[in-house]
């Protein structure tokens, strides 16, 4: 476990790392085929898809001086058919993952870009590499081990004078308890790493705490006996929104790092994983600017190159800050279709060192909304099971019929397990009640249109 | 050499396999990753690498249910590293061609597609197994036979009543002085079958003509000594345009094939070949749409399905039908940032037998012109050359600093000969005029950026 002063001392060093780390990185001068970038992406989901096809679409892959190499967990995984080399072991083993990023990157001066697609890898390991070894980690080798850790995600917040809700640190039943007296109920408990909200209960009554605890403790990743306690916002769901403010770490036309942010996306979910968003946001400019502004505070004190994706919650005009990933977001998807540049392509061109001009980040699509509404699989019986088959034409004929302006993504994961995200439904509106309607009943018509081996 | 009866009798076998094939086809109803579609596209350059890159990013691949494979004449090309399989060979060759077909689909009543990107391939053998053996060539066995023929393409202008300009045959230099004499000098003589213009002379003075002949039988593809000779329209580059009126046939919603024209490309050459395009076109509406509703009429005679292109004149309101590829087209690949979806996708999707909604191709950036520039090769000393890099850096910061609104397309071919198309740098600007300038201006700085293995 690591301890208050640990996580204050690790917060210091990776500031100083990433300053140190800025002020000794250069754009890259060439893309040579010869000898050229080694893009490596740490998971292959659809976000790692978008950035290897980016690579392949814009730079001319290997080329034009960009090799990708993606790693994942299973075979079929999205990305693993565009990228040029794949490797299939389990991430969260460190040992694996340092032998195949060093079966790719011998030699750490050679150009290369470490890319954690997913918070389930082993990050320290990543970590090491990077402060010791001088390997590329984006944005920073710190990075991904601060966001993992809701803890000193929320020190990081204090640290910056950024709002979030009221927090507090427990390590066992009888601190959440006291934790909870304090801020008061209802209070949501998590633990301090996990992914994707496993593990998090909302707590409206005292007795339930314990349980939270146990809860918690039983999904969290690593020793797990660890839970942040923070305040509930009973009335963001009803009052308030959900905003994912993208930053982009990127060199400017001088040769300079610079933050520069994304147009806000925002987004809705029922749980804790995500659902669906849109662009642009339906928040006061005012509002936007604060979402702006912490995300880039963010980025700045880490440093390095590429995204980070900073969720807020917005309620009455006020921002709290919740949680960071340093990477596109599954939120983000969107930018595919509303910006110049996805988020997966950003995320590539600013990592490997070229400059963006800013017009690369903003909204093209003007006269719009942009609703992207996830495709799941069904609360299937047993564990996992095959994909059989689907049925584009069946969600296309009735988009067609319906004379809805959508698009469809498909994923192609040979696997699913209950509420797996096996694609995208994504439809444009004037209006951004009929863009999320329209999406969400493509989306749902994709979720039958999909055939799975075993009966459900 | 094919007698003007069997020319006749080929386009009345073209049509009725077209009429045939299209009332036996039906909308794919499901895909399936353990019987995915094969699409096969012989030829893997920038055109390709849209259509693979598609298959990856909207279908999900072979998980997703499509299998890519692409065949080209030189390693590393464009569209071999996102392709799942790739061969190398003379796509010349036929008995190669036929071999690595069946190689990937040793059954034609498999899904599959078989896409020629480019004219230099053995049109005769695909047409042959299309025909003969039932593989699915798009968007049909004939159309590829008939558009790399001027002669029949002009016979079809002819017999759908569309207008071109004045032409006649000629199969010596005896009988293109009649012609000559005929349609009135200046004309334009080009042999019968050659891609990118080559052969082509614009003739001025009756004593230029036996020259012209000469050149067109040494640059001609196969026998060669016939031509075409057309009235030369002198006041088309200062007072005319030229279109690409792109058309799409495709299944729709209820499961009937249709073409759908796109919104017109216009474009401008200072030679034959591809020099610079733009969207949305600077056309009167009834001018444009006299340009989709001939392309229209060529894409329905031929049937199949699939992108038609067809080359068209527009001078004082009057559109003159020139050529036709039965595929996507160089100039269209603007369709990249101004549509909904690419040529190359929308290629895919309508030939793996999907229903294309007319959302799907209809201009998205309605507040700016989009201008693609070529990014060319120098007039290297010597046949051909390695490339050694590129410095996206140095055009992405010069853009950034001016400000403007741009993007680049490197496409990452491994050696350039005088002239070769490296890469399209695109622009974007609310008057058209700023558009192509920046397009221009960058696409040159591109071209300086490219280094080549030798001194130039």
């Amino acid at each position: 476990m690591r301890s208050q002063f640990d996580r204050e001392r690790l917060l210091e060093e990776a500031h100083e790392f990433g300053e140190k780390l800025d002020s000794s990185t250069s754009p890259t001068e060439h893309l040579d085929p010869r000898n050229p970038v080694t893009f490596i992406s740490v998971g292959g989901g659809e976000l790692g898809d978008l950035v290897v096809t980016a690579a392949k679409r814009i730079i001319g892959g290997v080329g034009g001086g960009v090799k990708t190499v993606v790693f994942d967990r299973y075979h079929g995984f999205p990305a693993q058919d565009s990228a040029d080399y794949s490797e299939v072991f389990d991430l969260i083993d460190g040992d694996s993952l340092r032998k195949a990023i060093k079966k790719y990157v011998p030699d750490p001066s050679a150009p290369h870009v470490i890319f954690l697609e997913i918070e389930r890898a082993a990050t320290y390991t990543t970590f090491e590499l990077g402060v010791k070894e001088n390997f590329n980690v984006a944005s920073t080798p710190y990075a991904p081990l601060i966001f993992m850790d809701r803890y000193l995600t929320k020190l990081l917040f204090d640290k910056l004078n950024l709002p979030s809700v009221n927090w507090r640190y427990a390590k066992s039943a009888e601190e959440l308890k006291e934790a909870a007296e304090e801020i008061g109920l209802p209070v949501i408990v998590k633990p301090i790493m996990t992914s994707s909200g496993h593990g998090t209960t909302i707590v409206r009554e005292r007795s339930g705490l314990e349980e939270a605890y146990e809860h918690s403790v039983k999904h969290a990743r690593g020793k797990g006996d660890e839970v942040i306690v923070e305040e509930y916002l009973e009335e963001l769901k009803e009052e308030g929104t959900e905003i994912t403010q993208l930053v982009l770490r990127h060199f400017d036309e001088s040769g300079r790092i610079v933050s520069t942010p994304l147009p806000p996306v925002e987004h809705k979910r029922p749980g804790a994983t995500y659902h669906e968003s849109w662009m642009p946001a339906k928040i006061p400019e005012e509002v936007a600017r604060k979402c702006m502004e912490y995300a880039v505070k963010i980025a700045d004190y880490i440093g390095g190159l590429g995204l980070f994706a900073v969720e807020q919650f917005v309620l009455r005009g006020k921002v709290y800050n919740s949680e960071v990933a340093n990477r596109p977001h599954d939120t983000g998807m969107i930018t595919r279709w509303m910006l110049m540049f996805d988020e997966g392509a950003l995320q590539l061109l600013s990592t490997i060192g070229l400059p963006i001009p800013r017009d690369w980040v903003r909204i093209v699509r003007n006269d719009v909304f942009g609703a992207a509404h996830v495709i799941l699989a069904p609360k299937l019986r047993g564990k996992s099971v095959r994909v059989k088959r689907w049925s584009a034409k069946e969600v296309i004929s009735y988009g067609c019929s319906k004379g809805y302006s959508f698009d469809l993504w498909y994923f192609g994961k040979p696997v699913a397990y209950p509420g797996r995200r096996m694609g995208l439904a994504v439809a444009f509106h004037e209006e951004l009640s009929e863009a999320r309607r329209i999406a969400e009943e493509v989306a749902h018509l994709a979720e039958k249109s999909i055939e799975y081996e075993e009966s459900l």
